[in-house]
């Protein structure tokens, strides 16, 4: 049975152990993505599956909500619902999403500005949603930036990438509050007690690199992070797991990270040719199977499925507007980890104790 | 039976239709790279067979170098041989580089900027090769920055990437003459007639980016590659092969390169694990080898290997430090391509074409 916003006692009382202040865990925009609603309810119903504590506020279209929430038991005991009429389009622009108050985008965040939920899950249009994290749930006192943040495959366990494209210019200060919150986003969702961080650039030698990131590293060096910060990084770093964290600008973690996903999809495309090509290699595909399953269930997109924008006054969660259920609820274990971990708690003690905090530091710490 | 520098004349002869000013196609840096100078000779041997009327100086110590050559009847024939005491090392600072006048690489180097040569090929240290190679052989005149460039598989045919990490930091003009140049590169060694070139970005929406991609891209429009400027692309459109010639600035190519390498080698690594994990997956394997033997050729670093700083008053190629013989003879094949296409004569009437070239245009087109 599903609970609609009058229910909210009562799923109060359901999550007294859980650590957020406000009644729900996670407000769901709904109606975000390629296949909203129906893939975002499947992801709910597996994602109460796996979090059985979890409230969540579900935000869209009452009346096409309802019938699908009847059908999904867990989902439904799981959500309260919250009626939104209007939609976020794909290709809206985000100064009009801005303006359209009743999306159900829109309702979900404000319910993370007013504190009821501690996160927000979508798979809606990108710019909208970091447009209405910046400006609704405003960004953290302590920083000067949010970043996204993802994580990603490497031969070593998964590594964290950011920034993937929220700030396409960023300062020697932004890229080290960018490591305060990849430490801070590894310990919570990869588990890591120390993740090491490394700083993107394009050589590993103190020398390389521009004025930026030189400075950035020199900051890292004589912070709390030190211990565990690696030095330089470069772009087969990410993939060879060099370090548990990779740190850039926003516009060289965009390049990067769709350069990689680029990369992976030729090679499945070519793979899938070279399967196809004759009898024997259908044969040897067919023998080789069970491997080759265990293989792309690695490389599973959906696997590394929810991007974070970091450094807000609570947490948003992109995820991917083509993925299906396994996707969209991986999406939330990712948002479940932040909540649970209170990821911006440690992030606000990660900054309190940077050296830059210092009022004595050189103003040429933060030109770009 | 190896020709020494007295043999000049008679090479002068061998020659005299090749499309170049000085007695040889390219000098050759014979003791440059991991496994130096007999990767090198195998590679000329290789070579002198792909390219029978071509002209090689090649530059090295003598005393290794003609029991070398004397096995090796190909590049014996093709390349004359020119004394060089000193090897510039791998780790060595660009700066030591310049002060060491013997070594083979700059000897080489000497070569070109005297006109003896139209370019140069080299396996030796990145950083020296660069650095020589402006400071002695000098940027065009008609350039701001020279770029390195490369080629890289995508599914639909090669793909130029440029700038791979000459320049740091660029402006719009430096990436509108990179386009130009790639243009250049793409028509001589992909045997293009149109080359369609794309800008580097985070998004293709013309709003996207920072105001230098931005106005790069306006330039384009109204240039003479107006008709085959793509637009912004996104990091997996290298791979997919949306444009032949991929733009960027020298940090964002160089992580984009590295990282696109990366993601490749990881699937590598995994493909092997996964072909070896059980016996069936052997058998598999052995079946589909024929099929998987074409992909891994295809996938070939040797076949990329040969990245052009392209852009001087004539052409160096370097060689990946690693490879074999065959890695070699196609940095050879790439630099040959540029010298009969005579790249520069193409870079400088692209240059001159440009609008940005007019007095009149405003100076923010200059600044980054």
């Amino acid at each position: 049975m599903s609970q609609v916003e009058s229910s909210r006692a009562a799923s109060l009382e359901g999550e007294a152990k859980q650590p957020v202040t406000g009644a729900y865990d996670l407000a769901i925009d709904a109606m975000g993505g390629d296949h909203a609603p129906e893939s975002v309810l499947d992801g709910l119903e597996l994602a109460a599956e796996r979090h059985p504590k979890a409230r969540f506020l579900l935000v869209g279209d009452e009346s096409r909500l309802t019938p699908l929430l009847a059908k999904r038991a867990r989902a439904a005991k799981a959500c309260a619902l919250r009626h939104a009429p209007d939609v976020v389009s794909g290709d809206m622009k985000p100064t009009a999403a801005l303006r359209m108050r009743q999306s159900s985008m829109r309702v979900a965040i404000d319910a993370v500005a007013a504190g009821e939920a501690a996160g927000v899950v979508s798979a809606g249009n990108t710019g909208a949603l970091m447009a209405l994290g910046k400006i609704v749930v405003k960004t953290l006192p302590e920083i000067d930036r949010p970043a996204l943040a993802a994580i990603g495959p490497s031969a070593r366990g998964d590594v964290v990438l950011l920034d993937l494209g929220a700030n396409i210019a960023c300062d020697a200060r932004n890229l080290v509050e960018f490591a305060v919150m990849g430490d801070a986003f590894a310990r919570a969702v990869l588990g890591l007690p120390n993740p090491s961080i490394g700083l993107m650039n394009v050589g590993s030698e103190e020398l390389k690199g521009d004025e930026r990131v030189r400075l950035a590293a020199d900051m890292l060096k004589v912070s709390p992070l030190a211990a565990n910060f690696h030095g330089f990084v470069e772009g087969h770093d990410i993939t060879s797991g060099t370090v548990d964290v990779v740190v850039t600008d926003g516009f060289t973690g965009n390049v990067a990270l769709k350069t990689g996903e680029g990369a992976l999809k030729l090679v499945a495309g070519l793979l899938k040719q070279v399967f196809t090509s004759s009898l024997m290699a259908k044969l040897g595909y067919l023998l080789a199977k069970p491997a080759l399953d265990r293989l792309r269930e690695w490389m599973d997109p959906r696997r590394y499925n929810g991007a974070v924008l970091i450094g807000l006054n609570g947490l948003l969660v992109k995820s991917h507007g083509g993925t299906d259920a396994l996707g969209f609820a991986h999406a939330v274990d990712v948002a479940m980890d932040m909540v649970t971990h209170r990821v911006n708690d440690r992030i606000r003690e990660g900054l309190a104790a940077m050296p830059s905090r210092n009022p004595a530091a050189p103003a040429s710490l933060t030109t770009e």
